[in-house]
């Protein structure tokens, strides 16, 4: 057993919204991710959605206000809220979702989380 | 709705091992804590216990080895593993348990987690 170096896990890809599993928690997927441009709006009916802020600044557009997520910081999207993630350079997270939870609130559309 | 910002929250208290309440996510308690020094060995039955380091560094001691997590890097200790966080300088700490987990693995001993 050892620890996790998160940017040692991120600098092993480079391709963005493509989240990688780097731990579990409780039948939680704990995951890394490069993100930038815009995602697509959607929403999650079952889960909160936690965004940590480790390089970058994130917006998080939902459809009353925005968010701004700095280094260091972090959002819970709460379940059912409808919410689009933006960053204008890319952006390095850290998310946790319940396993198995489709990125894009729809398994057809949703990026296949690789372990690494 | 706003960012939460760890470092802020950290800045708001100066106690060793009485966590914080930051933020909720799915029934969990995802919290920020001061430790120095050395924990007592406990173990969680019914959860697996997240510890990401902010700063400093960060020893946890298990029966079979010890694992030694730095800034940026994080450790899952599994439900049911006996434990002992070790700190030889301030560490901050994110944690996450469900919600009403004794830290201590023992409501008797527990401290009272507080929002901030």
């Amino acid at each position: 057993m050892k620890a996790i170096n998160l940017a040692a896990k991120l600098a092993t890809f480079t391709d963005h919204w493509s989240p990688r599993i780097v731990a579990g928690y409780n039948g939680n997927d704990i995951m890394v991710v490069k993100v930038q441009g815009e995602f697509t709006w959607h929403s999650h009916a079952d889960t909160d959605d936690l965004f940590l802020v480790l390089k970058g600044s994130l917006t998080i557009r939902m459809r009353e206000s925005d968010v701004h997520v700095g280094p260091g910081e972090l959002f819970v999207v709460p379940k059912g809220v409808e919410h689009c993630p933006v960053a204008a350079e890319e952006v390095h997270l850290l998310l946790i979702e319940p396993a198995g939870t489709p990125n894009t609130g729809d398994a057809a559309t949703a990026a296949v989380k690789q372990r690494v």
